[in-house]
C-alpha cells in the first residue's frame, strides 16, 4: 500500500529506519522493531520500523539517508509492507554449509546487499561463509561480476583496449602507477586509473596524486578525460562503481575478516567496471609486505589469471622486490616529487622507482601489441625520456584540475645519521611506514620521510640516513622521542 | 560524561537508538549512526546513534525498550560516549579461524551479547563460527555456564538433589514430563521442570499444562512452590534464566542456523540454572522424528554425557521409538485429558504413555538413589497407581492456579474411518502434526486429533482411525478437504 511521506528531522548512516503510528503498524502487521520493506520506484529497501504516535495516519516518517537511497521527495507517495524473505537467505545458508554458489545465486545475493533486503546479520552470514568456506575462482568470478552489475558503470568506449595496473600494496613509495599512466596514455591507449585513498600506509596513489591536482571526479567528466587524454588518476570513492562491495567491507571491518574472494573481487571489480581488458598486477614479496612469501603469490598469482580468463580479461602478474622501500620520498607530498622528478629526467630522480614503472609499462604496451616482444621497455623508456609522458602527466593534471602548486614537504625536519660505518643490510618498511603514519602521513601530506640509502649501500659514519619531515613541530618531536627506523647496518 | 534523559515518545525492539543533538555530537566526537556505547548504574549496552536538533543540550533521548534494559528513570543521569571494543571481536574472529575458545573467551562474549557490547552483525559472525567450526563438547559446557551466570538464576536449594528430564521431541503426544514431575516430586525428591511453549509441534508442554492450570510464573514464586510441592511445570519463558540464548536465538533463526553445540547449551543451561544435578534425555528416533537414525542418536547420547560430567551433573540419556504418536490425544487439550487418565487409572487411559512415563520416572528413581537398581519401575508404578501422583499434581495444579475447568476438545469433530480392513502399519507423526496444526493447534487449545489405532494393530473397514477436534467449523473443513493423515493399512 502506499504512503504520503513526512520527512523527520532526524539523521541516521549505515542502516534506514522510518517512523509510522501504531494505528498504521497494526493496519500494515508491523511489529514495532520489525525489519520492513519499503518501495518506491521499483527500487526496495529494507527498514526498521519505530511506532511515533506523533506521525499523522496513512503517513510514514522517514529519514535523510532513506529518501537519498530510494529518491525521495517529500510530494512522494510510498509504498511500506511486511519483508518478503529472499532467496538469498537460502542461499546463504548453503554456503555457510560449504556448497559452492552459482552466478544467479551470487548476483541475487548482491542485488540483496546492494539493495538493503537483507539486514546486516544476515549480510554478515553471508561474508562468515565465504570466509570460511572460501571462493573458487569461478565464484569470485562471479561475485565480480555482480558487483558490477549492481553498480554505477563507467561508460563503455567501443572498439578501445581498456589497460588497468593494480599492486598489492604495503611497500611505501611503490608509487608507480603516476608514471605508468601517462606512459601508457602518451602510447595512445586507454587507462582510466581510479585509486584509493590509504588506510594504513603513509600514502595511496589517490592522495599522492592530490598533492598536484583534484582528484574528486564524477564519472561523466572522467569519460570526457578519458576519451581526451586517454587516461586519468581520480579517487576511486569518487565513483560508485563498486556499492556492494563497500557495503560488505563495512561489515568485514566490524571484526577485520578477508576472504581472500572477496578482496579479489573487489579489485577484479573495478577493472571490470571499467572495461580493462588487459590487466597487470603487481605482487610485492617481502617479509614486511602484505604478501609475505613466494607460494603464497604465486597461489595469487594463479588466482588471478584463472579468474581474468572465467572474465575475459587479459590478466599477467608480476611478482616483484617488497623488501624495502621505492623511490626517495616516503609520503604523499615526497612521493610526488619523486615522480615528478622520474618525468622530468631530473638527475636526482630515484632511478628504481624509474625503472620498475618502465619494466611495468613496458610489459603492458606488449600485452596490447603496442610493443613488440622484448620491445616494450625500449618503448616505455623512449617516451618517458623524450618527455612525451611528462607533457601528458600535465594534460592530465590539467583536466583534472592542477593546483595552485604541488604541496610541500613539511617545513619542520631532521635528517638522522648513521651511527656507523658499514652496509645497510635491511629496511623494515613496516617501522618506516609507522614513522611517516607518526610524522602526520597520509592526512598531512607534507609529512614523511626522504630516504637518503638502500639495502646494500655501502655507508660512513654519520653519513645521512633519512630526513623526516613534519607540518609540526611537536608531531616531529614526538616521532624522534620514539624513533625506529628499521635500517639496520653491518 | 553523564547527561540528562529525555523519554521519548517511539518505540522499537531487538535494538537500541538514542537522540542526541549535533552539538552533543561533535562533544562527545560521536557520528549518526555510529554504535556507541550507554551506561548506567554499571550497565552497558551498545547503541546507534541518531542526530535530533529537536533535543535539548546535554540531553540523551531514549525509548521505552532502553530504558527498560538500563533501568533509567526520566530523572536519572546516564553515561554516553564512544564504544570501547570490547575483546570478544578478537575471540569471535579465532573462532571463525576454527580455533577452539576457553571458558573466560566464551564467557566475555556472552556477557557482551547479554549487554549488548557487541552489534548483531558481530554476534552473526559468533554464531556463524559456532556452526562451521562446531563447539566441542568442553565449548559446550563452558558456552553453558556462561548462558548461566549472564542469565537470572533460580535459588538454589541446600543439600537437595535436583531432577530434570529433557526430550528432544518432534513426537506427537510424548507428554511424559506431566506424569514423570508428579510421580518424581511424590517420591520425595525435587524436580522444577520449566517447559517451552510450541514452535513447530502440536502442543508443548507448557501449552498442554495451561490447560489445566496458571504456567506463568515469576522466579520467586516457583521457588516458594518448588520449597512446599517438590516440583512444578512452568513455562520456561517466564523465567529470564537464559537471556543470552534467547538473543542468539532470535539471531539464528534469521536464516535457520543450529549450531549443535548451541542446541545442546540451551538445553542444559536450563537444567543448570535450575541446579538439577540428575538429568535424564529422552531422545526418541524415527524416521519423522528429530532424530532420524540410532547413529547420530548415539553421538547426540555420547555429547550430553560428556558434557552432563564437564558440568559435574549426572547426565543419562535413554533412546526411544520415535516412530509414531504417543497416546491418544494429539493438541493441548486432548493431551491434558491423556495425563489425567493415567493418573486416576482410568481404564480408558493410554497405555504406551504411561509405561514409557514409569519406565523413564524408574530410571530417574534409581539415579538418585532413591530406588535400588531395576526397583525404580516397580516404585514408580506404585506411586502412580496409589494415585500419590495425582494427589502431588492436584497440590502442583492449586499452587500454581488451577483453571475453573480443564479446557474441553473443540466442540466440531469428525471421525474418520478405515476404508479397508487389515493392518496399521505405519502412522507419519509429521503428517500428524501437520494435520493437529491445520485444526488449530497449539494456539486453539482445544483442537488436535484422538488417535483410535496404534501401528500393529488389526483393523476391520470402517473402524474408527482417528477423530478430528477444531475449535471452529471452518478450519474443520479446511482440514477434511486436504485430509492426509499419512496412516498406512496392509
Amino acid at each position: 500500500m502506499s504512503f504520503k511521506v513526512h520527512l523527520l528531522n532526524l539523521d541516521i548512516a549505515f542502516q534506514h529506519i522510518c517512523h509510522i503510528n501504531s494505528k498504521l503498524a497494526n493496519k500494515l502487521n508491523l511489529e514495532k522493531g520489525e525489519f520492513a520493506q519499503m518501495h518506491h520506484k521499483g527500487k526496495n529497501l529494507g527498514i526498521t520500523i519505530i511506532i511515533d504516535e506523533n506521525i499523522s495516519d496513512e503517513t510514514v516518517g522517514i529519514l535523510p539517508n532513506t529518501a537519498d537511497d530510494l529518491k525521495i521527495k517529500a510530494s512522494d507517495k510510498i509504498q511500506l509492507g511486511t519483508l518478503k524473505t529472499s532467496p538469498s537467505i537460502k542461499y546463504i545458508k548453503e554456503k555457510l554449509d560449504g556448497k559452492p554458489l552459482n552466478a544467479e545465486q551470487i548476483n541475487k545475493i548482491i542485488y540483496d546487499v546492494v539493495h538493503d533486503n537483507l539486514d546486516k546479520p544476515t549480510q554478515a552470514y553471508f561474508i562468515a561463509g565465504c570466509y570460511t568456506h572460501q571462493l573458487n575462482d569461478q565464484e569470485t568470478a562471479d561475485l565480480t561480476k555482480a558487483i558490477v552489475a549492481n553498480g554505477q558503470r563507467l561508460k563503455q568506449i567501443p572498439n578501445e583496449i581498456i589497460i588497468d595496473k593494480h599492486c598489492i600494496g604495503g611497500v611505501p613509495g611503490n608509487r608507480t602507477t603516476m608514471l605508468i599512466v601517462p606512459i601508457i596514455a602518451a602510447a595512445g591507449l586507454k587507462i582510466p586509473k581510479t585509486s584509493s585513498r590509504s588506510i594504513t600506509s603513509p600514502a595511496g596513489t589517490a592522495d599522492t596524486m592530490e598533492c598536484i591536482c583534484n582528484v574528486t571526479v564524477e564519472a561523466k567528466d572522467l569519460n570526457k578525460i578519458l576519451a581526451k587524454a586517454n587516461g586519468f588518476i581520480a579517487w576511486g570513492g569518487g565513483v560508485d562503481i563498486a556499492a556492494a562491495d563497500d557495503k560488505l567491507i563495512q561489515l568485514r571491518r566490524r571484526i577485520g575478516l578477508d576472504p581472500e574472494g572477496m578482496m579479489l573481487a573487489s579489485i577484479m571489480a573495478k577493472k571490470f567496471a571499467a572495461g580493462s581488458k588487459i590487466v597487470l598486477i603487481d605482487i610485492p614479496v617481502g617479509p614486511n609486505a602484505k604478501v609475505k612469501d613466494l607460494p603464497h603469490a604465486l597461489n595469487l598469482k594463479q588466482r588471478f589469471e584463472n579468474i581474468g580468463k572465467l572474465l575475459e580479461m587479459q590478466v599477467n602478474v608480476i611478482i616483484t622486490d617488497g623488501s624495502a622501500p621505492i623511490g626517495h620520498g616516503i609520503g604523499p607530498a615526497l612521493e610526488a616529487i619523486d615522480i615528478m622528478q622520474v618525468l622530468e629526467n631530473d638527475p636526482k630522480a630515484p632511478q628504481d622507482l624509474k625503472e620498475k614503472s618502465l619494466k611495468l609499462s613496458g610489459i603492458l604496451l606488449e600485452m596490447s601489441g603496442k610493443a613488440d616482444l622484448d620491445q616494450g621497455y625500449n618503448m616505455a623508456k623512449e617516451i618517458l625520456e623524450s618527455q612525451k609522458a611528462l607533457h601528458k602527466m600535465q594534460e592530465i593534471i590539467e583536466l583534472q584540475g592542477k593546483n595552485q602548486e604541488i604541496t610541500p614537504p613539511g617545513k619542520n625536519n631532521q635528517t638522522i645519521v648513521a651511527d656507523q660505518t658499514g652496509i645497510i643490510s635491511a629496511i623494515n618498511i613496516k617501522k618506516i611506514a609507522f614513522t611517516a603514519r607518526m610524522l602526520g602521513c597520509p592526512f598531512d601530506k607534507g609529512a614523511g620521510l626522504f630516504m637518503h640509502v638502500k639495502p646494500g649501500q655501502q655507508i660512513q659514519k654519520n653519513d645521512p640516513l633519512v630526513t623526516l619531515y613534519s607540518e609540526d613541530a611537536p608531531k616531529l618531536e614526538k616521532t624522534l622521542e620514539n624513533l625506529d627506523l628499521g635500517i639496520t647496518i653491518q
